[in-house]
């Protein structure tokens, strides 16, 4: 196989590529890039067997100075195929496979000779055969997994909990995590497809999938989803990312989320956040990451200290109170992060006592679970 | 002791006494920051025991908003002082010493209570009583050290080498580095004091005081520098960095330095540099971190490989060439630190033979010994 291509598109698409491959994989052959050379085109793909991307570049999209000289295919070590084109003297470069594998790279006066193996070898991607696609705004999609990837849980332990539970039914798609400790739940309207009218799809999406996905996709383009027994492929523009599902039944977690309060409290998010990155300077140095929030009609403090350090104490200007006094305690970490996924907004938040988990909406919206954050209290000596 | 002082100024003048504080000292107290107060102005401490560096912030500058209520002294946790004032809310803080050492922060709606150390503890800085005072231009200064830091060595089994070697003589300044693979010497003009015209100094400075100093001084500031029997004194503006001078007799460098040659080229640094940097991709890969230069006539080639991964071969254009054919390997990571040491300039480099040292001088300048990088080669089997 030979082609020449332009350097610099050559070099954003290996990037991309390179985002699914693992430097700890125990499978040699998913150290590298395969490098398919059509007629029309090449496809770089890159796999750590949990994710896989493929990237297609045209023949016919004259940016891409696109010649090819011999079909074929070929797999090369990631890393280095990507320095090296990196760093290569000029904006064109080919590459041509010789008869024993021993791949030649040149560029003005470089020429690298790359030790390759035969694309053959490389595991086949799964097939997608699915009946219907659903199209989501990736500025949409970048919120809903924002919002959620919070909660996901990075304990190998319970492999379902490391995924977000998504569930495309009514015209909607609901995204939930929780790793236990903490619950994220994100609603957003969905054109479902033709075909799926009436039906309700029910996936787990690794969070490293959707971490990477949000990587590929600008907010002004689409992804498309497609989705099988065990496997997803999103679709974004010459993008193909494939993903394992998480298999298992996702709890229902409805159950957890309720309006009833005894105290409710309305707080500007920024200041909240800014109150909490003060307290946890000392609470992070203690052995409990716990942080106190003291509330009444006459005064709001959140306190935090380490026995070493010292303490902190910050005096809150609430939007609105209402209810009874309460004491609670807390990681301020998970209050953070959940404070951040709302962004510059007011955000109500609903307590029932100090060991009950508590409550975070948009105050827009604070009846609805469109925009949920849960946190459950840690308890203390005290309560 | 209390005072109220400039939020953002504070924040600026703890990180520069923050760069003297190491994490791994084995002595409690000097994890913490010194601050006292005198009735005109407060100043800051850091040590790690080998730098000291203390800033003093005057009541007189408006710009400080300093205004002192209770003269006195107290030492606080470094790392914690640093994350706290950084987020306090409000661009104003006062920080209180209580009785029992307690130290209260307050800033708006935050109060912040520190465990302090009495200021009587820390330890007390060197006294420099120095005859003469030498003036150092500050962008001088930093081409001095960003030359000669390269070829310090990290082994602290030699400690001498881990330093670079001055001379400040005959009005000039001369600075001299290497860790016995190679060298680095960078001799610029010097304005001697009056009382040290005839007189000859010669130091050692640990590599981390010029590294810091680099960092706190800028381009157009003047370095002030004084000497005892085994600490140097940099001065400037407000901030004073102390710092241990390291002991013995530097080996006679000169030499090692010497304008013979079989073979001489003249190459642009800029393209060199990015011929290595290609090659050491692969030879980084390998158990030697070795590439080749093969000079003839004819031609200029510089290769490296990795038996595992592949080889590459670059052809250099050279801007001149001189003598006899040549062979010669070595590490690629000090030949690409030499040819950044001189920018963007023609180099010129000067070869006995493949296990004799090469000599890099700036074509400009090229029978002189201002400005030189040299390199021990690497013997290799061929050779």
């Amino acid at each position: 196989m030979k082609f020449t291509i332009k350097r610099s598109i050559f070099v954003d698409h290996l990037n991309n590529v390179q985002r699914a491959i693992s430097s700890r994989t125990t499978i040699p052959i998913l150290t590298g890039i395969k490098i398919a050379v059509l007629d029309s085109g090449i496809i770089l793909t890159g796999s750590d067997s949990t994710i896989s991307i493929e990237i297609y570049i045209s023949k016919e999209d004259e940016s891409n100075q696109l010649s090819i000289a011999e079909t074929g295919s070929i797999v090369l070590p990631s890393r280095f195929l990507g320095d090296i084109v990196k760093k290569l003297p000029e904006d064109q470069l080919t590459l041509e496979v010789q008869d024993n594998l021993q791949t030649v790279i040149r560029s003005g006066e470089s020429v690298f000779n790359l030790n390759g193996t035969a694309g053959s070898e490389y595991p086949t991607l799964p097939e997608i055969d699915a009946d219907s696609t659903y199209v989501l705004p990736g500025h949409l999609f970048k919120r809903v997994v924002n919002h959620t990837i919070i909660s996901v849980s990075n304990q190998q332990i319970r492999p379902l909990f490391t995924g977000v539970h998504f569930i495309l039914a009514d015209e909607q798609l609901k995204a939930v995590s929780t790793d236990s400790h903490r619950l994220s739940q994100r609603i957003v309207p969905l054109t479902m497809p033709e075909e799926s009218r009436g039906k309700a799809l029910e996936i787990n999406i690794p969070g490293q999938t959707l971490t990477e996905l949000t990587r590929l996709v600008d907010d002004n383009e689409d992804i498309e989803m497609m989705v099988t027994d065990n496997q997803v492929l999103f679709k974004i523009d010459n993008v193909y990312l494939y993903s394992r599902l998480l298999e298992g039944n996702y709890p229902d977690t409805d159950r957890l989320l309720s309006l009833d309060y005894n105290t409710k409290i309305k707080v500007d998010a920024q200041e909240l956040v800014h109150a909490v990155e003060r307290a946890l300077i000392l609470s992070h140095q203690g052995k409990n990451n716990v942080v106190k929030l003291s509330l009444s009609q006459e005064e709001a403090i959140l306190s935090g200290h380490s026995s070493e350090i010292g303490y902190v104490k910050e005096r809150l200007s609430l939007l609105s109170f209402e209810g009874d006094d309460l004491e609670i305690s807390f990681n301020p970490d998970y209050l953070r992060e959940a404070l951040r996924s709302f962004g510059g907004q007011d955000v109500v938040i609903r307590f029932v006592n100090p060991t009950h988990s508590f409550i975070l909406t948009p105050s827009e919206d604070e009846d609805e679970f469109n925009m949920v954050q849960l946190i459950t209290p840690i308890r203390t000596p005290g309560n």
